[in-house]
């Protein structure tokens, strides 16, 4: 444990410009501020990982987008998971490890309503509270146990298969007894796909010359269940392969420019002649089970343990310049910043 | 009651080509054919209404839609309402009116297996058992009651508003407490949306500069539900609009080309933004719930009667021009052939 005594550097990095169109470093400035003083019912979270999403993108864009867009000139939003340095607050004693929303700063003071869940080192590297265990397994269940609802022995087709969210949602679709076919970019990741997360099959788009042909190789009974966070010519060809009654989850659309709003062939046809539903979901809607949600992700790696990777970037002030490589796909696995050590 | 001596002329209307890519009278081809002999446990019906489809389009395209295509040379399918003029079954004895899948033709004979249901006379005119208390009605239950799930004060938009099956998706949304706004073509078209079946707002696609701007005025609450029958930009303008939670039911894609397929705006980050569904259905999938869906409409025109509008053509012999028209757009209101004078 580093003690708050040992610094009064509380690093922010502050949202400083909108993204024109592409997320770049520069957007953020690392400013230093004062460690805020703890009041009543309060405690000092001391920030050990941050984790960085796709969706950031939409975060800190103008136009409205799901939320309210971060404003400029404050500390860019993100979840972490960081140590109790200080505490006035009985249920948050000095030492416990917390996933919330303390964003990007290296100290923040909370009074627990920003805290998402208290976290079990025994469990697993407690990295794990934001990806695994976290908010993108918490996605991958959702998106695939809720919105797809896939039955034992059929086709799951995953987009950005070795990515955070697709890694897992392979890798419980693999749990319920589902074929599970993952598309993804570069040999790297297909040999991950392939080799670490259990996917029965895995095609690298960048290296294909006929994704549908491949896909009509990898799906033989055609495709019953499709996560997707891609849009754009990955969809096209998936949705050219669905069964009667496919269900497909969209989650992002990563593939798809921001402005202006892409065109492509219409799906509405595909739909109605195969019966299929299409539905947009947002973990931040399913807050009510996250908790139970995240147990059941516990059990099922206690059982069988998850297979994770990620790619650590380390030190606050270098967290824009991640995310930018996140948004370009140069990561490899969850993309997180160290922030400090951990406990 | 016309007996069977009175007439030895069944005539068949034959599928002779497929659409090149338009649906003209000339696919089909009408001729004589005996009036066919009663068996054991089968019965004679002689037709009296046939409906028109929108879908017959895709019943008879070269490439499989929901349904093998029917086969050139074949009387075309379609569903009708008949009188048993003949019967060797305890079921159906003569004077039964029945409405069935009996095609087109004149005479047809039955074991029963290709009967929906029998009518009730008193309940309405039967050519409604193959429009509002028929198919139509049963397909507008479907999109509207299972797939978008209305709840009472949300805003309803229904395209083909003033067709068979629009007309009575608005109907049954003022039933249940919703706000309905219709999208239709011409001035005749909206004025029936507005008086005969109660829309509280309806627009014209064709007279509008700018059917967003429409929209906005007739939704100032956003659009919960919207069932769709066209597809193209009128499906891209409600889009735009939806709200939070939404739900789209695909029932046709009358305002897109067979072929190729067109292109448009992207629905993928709408439908995430707004964690909304779009889902395709046929009415066909919901056979087993049919009898119970045509009681419950039943019981609606009991307490409140449906309001409803008839495109009839005389003369089975027309029927391929009848077709044409309808898939042109040129009718006002369900399009039914009129083989002959109702019992």
């Amino acid at each position: 444990m580093i003690g708050v005594a040992m610094t009064d550097d509380n690093l922010h990095v502050l949202l400083r410009a909108r993204p024109a169109p592409a997320v770049t470093a520069g957007l953020f400035e690392p400013v230093a501020a004062p460690i805020p003083t703890v009041g009543e019912g309060q405690f000092l979270i001391r920030v050990v990982w941050l984790s960085l999403e796709p969706a950031m993108r939409g975060w800190i864009a103008e136009a409205a987008n799901y939320s309210k867009p971060v404003p400029l000139g404050t500390p860019m939003t993100g979840f972490t998971v960081g140590e109790v340095v200080e505490s006035r607050h009985p249920d948050y004693p000095v030492g416990t490890v917390v996933q919330g929303r303390q964003g990007w700063r290296r100290y923040a003071v909370s009074d627990g309503t920003d805290i998402d869940r208290i976290v079990d080192p025994a469990v697993a590297p407690i990295s794990t509270a934001v990806s695994v265990l976290g908010m993108n397994g918490a996605t991958a269940y959702v998106g695939l146990v809720d919105v797809c609802q896939p039955r034992a022995g059929e086709t799951v087709v995953v987009t950005t298969a070795a990515g955070a969210v697709g890694s897992m949602v392979g890798q419980i679709a693999k749990r319920l007894g589902c074929r599970v076919v993952g598309v993804a970019g570069g040999p790297d990741k297909v040999r991950a796909c392939r080799d670490e997360f259990g996917y029965d099959a895995a095609i690298d788009y960048k290296a294909t010359q006929d994704l549908g042909a491949a896909l009509d190789g990898a799906c033989p009974d055609g495709v019953d269940c499709f996560f997707d966070n891609v849009g754009a010519e990955q969809f096209d060809r998936v949705l050219e392969r669905i069964n009667v009654g496919a269900r497909i989850a969209i989650c992002g659309t990563i593939g798809m420019p921001s402005f202006p709003l892409p065109t492509g062939p219409r799906p509405n046809r595909q739909l109605l002649i195969k019966r299929a539903r299409m539905q947009g979901f947002i973990i931040l809607d399913h807050y009510d089970r996250y908790a139970a949600i995240i147990d059941r992700l516990t059990q099922w790696h206690r059982a069988e343990p998850f297979r994770w990777r990620e790619d650590v970037t380390d030190g606050l002030e270098n967290a824009g310049a991640a995310l930018e490589r996140l948004l370009a796909g140069r990561n490899a696995g969850k993309a997180l910043v160290r922030v400090g050590p951990d406990p």
